[in-house]
């Protein structure tokens, strides 16, 4: 049977006036679409414009959540209770949903931006928070996220799908989880190293982890960045590994 | 058979560490709430205290939607297209029914604060917009608002259920429309002329306008002011004007 | 003696992670900076840099007063009084100010964005509000401005120095103001049109209008949109057509 | 020679629809106002107007620095870069100033509020920063603020006059810092108790710590809280023991 493969980006991220990537163009190019929810960016009419743009390119379209903070983008930790970071998921998702709805759109997954993200890979209070919202917001709704972090973990436990997230251009430590950014070599620039790390994957299940052992990486999709320099080209070159080891791109939930 | 008056107030109006009205004690005299959505005032953790709020004293839950201007707390008219009054509302809605979900809720109705409600009763096309968002995002809400209005025009043709509510406090043109703030006689200040105007509107159906003459007034409900100086006395009078006219005080729903 | 031309651009319009315009390279072509103040657009970050690159590049700098309307960038008309424009032009001019002293930095100029900006060319009691704000922050600033405005005709009447600005890619009525955008031939795309008319105006003085006469246009100044596609274009071809009408690009100041 | 004592409160903790405190009863009764800016409360009219308040009641007009944080009222702590909390500080501080000026106002001195508040007490760098903002702006501002502080060293280092401030209401610890809120018995209730502090600290210079030695402060102002309730009556209090120690209550700076 031919491998899947889902290509899932972070769109949606303008305001006002402002945009932060192509997301028309990147649209062209994924096949799942994490949309910011008005919290660390998005508005409500940048929020239908992406779900439109999302239907129109037969992308599954998820619920972005991050920190309700504009002028940090959702990228610096916030002090937020625990009740906060659920009221904050359930408001983001709940104004997401309404907006496709009127569309004829249906959300098909979830997940967590920035420095929220980075919080729910290693902090269980935040994952069970978080992943509570989501399920008690809609269960059918999958948890498109990083595999062997305590997210994941808690999506499992919820009975939430879990759809494991790759990304191909950051080096991952022995456990599983992604070398800070800062550290020596936590990025990969290079367009062939990327490529040939989707490759492996494809081709192996694991991923070679910095400090040179192989784990295993159980996923079904891969994170695109949308707002880099060269974003598209490495689309691109992402979707061209994936397409030469011999898998199809494919949203998550067909 | 006895008739039954719905009491509705707008509540949830804090932000942060600022607070507008006294829910609680409000919410012991009322039978529905209109709940800002976080647009003009409200946050997540406000809608989702006066969402508990209500549930605990049985109150009807509804949205309370409005221009998206903390600063301005939805007072002045902004220059929204359609288009944008469209997100806005459907994003308001989808927010507070995700929190009240959480917490077992439904949402019985929607209705529109300040500028934004303002331009309702006379924009054919804002009524539109507005009320067509409530229809595509539940059809089985209520809409409490004004009669002789666009919007409760608009909530008429589309088949939405029209809690037609009262302003015991406010005068009345012929045309059925509130007399502008700002006119001389517009607010009606004196509790005992306001109780006789409830009064009267239940024995009658009609109220006496500023010209004089009676014009019928189908109503439901009557709103209570939450923010003035001496709310929680006018809810006490129009409470017991409307128990001493022989009705029941009970939310419109049921 | 040699015809002095000053070029002004609208800058420092990001806030947080998002950008408008490449302001670095802009300021490498243009002589004074209108910046945005934390309104409109801008963060405090935002104004600091932009005023350390107008520094860098030895360029006039100044405070770009627009509506506090982050989600409107300023565009949209705000309903606010008199006394609100005042306190937030102030404002708007002492965050500026601050952040350029202490960067031993002192501003030159003042002027009005988007709909504040068209508002302040027709409303005599919004220009004079304004206009009052910078005289009473500081009497030594400059008011860029369109010639033949509310606006200008206050500042004049006040005292300020009036620095006319020329808008060469839009069309000008018989009264020397602006023919809106949205009407027929408002603004004008060719480039060639473009330089022929500042060559037109450096060496009559005047500006061909919509009707065809001509009218005298008493400018200092030629303002260059920073963020439309081919703005570093724009700019060349503006600065080229002034050096080959013999004058020099300099900023107003000096 | 008579002991003069200052009575300094938070003020102008409102924003847009929205008041904290009665400031214009507490500026009857302290003589030196801490006004926000904007940031974490504030806007440019309740700037405006709490600065008109100050003046008509011949209070000393300060800038409140804190976080820009209006939904958690600058009470939590946020992670801003030195950069970036120098460049919100001075923002502030000029946008006040600037208010002030146009009413013929100077500003007297400056401090910081909320969770940016405890962090200059403790943070060299923070303090160093803070301090500096407020140095490069006006070195003749005052620094209300608590002795035994980072910040407080940091004033008398940079030479920036520092008005040491009592808050009679917290315990204290042997070091002089407060007793961290949510400790046991670190706000003191009793009204009997705060006034005995009051008049032991106007006797003595000295309070008495929570470990029940004592340490000297060199205080000449007392801090009186504005948005709790009973701030009016708690100013009363401190007020009568400040009179009754002997001493005369007048702004820091006559």
């Amino acid at each position: 049977m031919t491998r899947k493969i889902d290509l899932n980006s972070d769109l949606g991220e303008g305001f006002g006036a402002w945009r932060m990537a192509d997301d028309a163009a990147m649209l062209g190019l994924v096949t799942s679409a994490n949309i910011a929810c008005g919290a660390h960016a998005g508005d409500p009419m940048v929020m239908a414009e992406t779900l439109r743009l999302a239907r129109a390119n037969g992308a599954a379209a998820g619920a972005h959540i991050g920190y309700p903070d504009l002028a940090g983008f959702g990228r610096r930790p916030m002090a937020l209770t625990l009740r906060e970071l659920e009221c904050h998921a359930l408001a983001q998702l709940g104004a997401l949903a309404a907006l496709a709805q009127a569309q004829g759109l249906r959300l098909t997954h979830a997940n967590f931006h920035g420095a929220l993200g980075n919080l729910s890979f290693t902090d269980a209070d935040v994952a069970r928070v978080l992943i509570g919202a989501i399920c008690s917001f809609d269960r059918d709704l999958a948890f498109i996220g990083l595999p062997h972090t305590a997210a994941a973990h808690e999506a499992e436990r919820r009975g939430l799908r879990l759809v494991g997230s790759f990304l191909a251009d950051r080096a991952y430590t022995p456990a599983g989880t992604l070398v800070a950014r800062g550290q020596p070599g936590a990025v990969i620039h290079d367009r062939a190293a990327v490529a040939a790390r989707v490759a492996y994957l494809l081709a192996e299940g694991r991923v070679r982890t910095i400090s040179g052992e192989d784990i295993a990486l159980p996923v079904e999709s891969i994170l695109i960045h949308s707002d880099t320099a060269g974003a598209l080209d490495l689309a691109e070159t992402i979707r061209a590994a994936v397409l030469q080891a011999g898998a199809v791109i494919q949203r998550f939930d067909v």
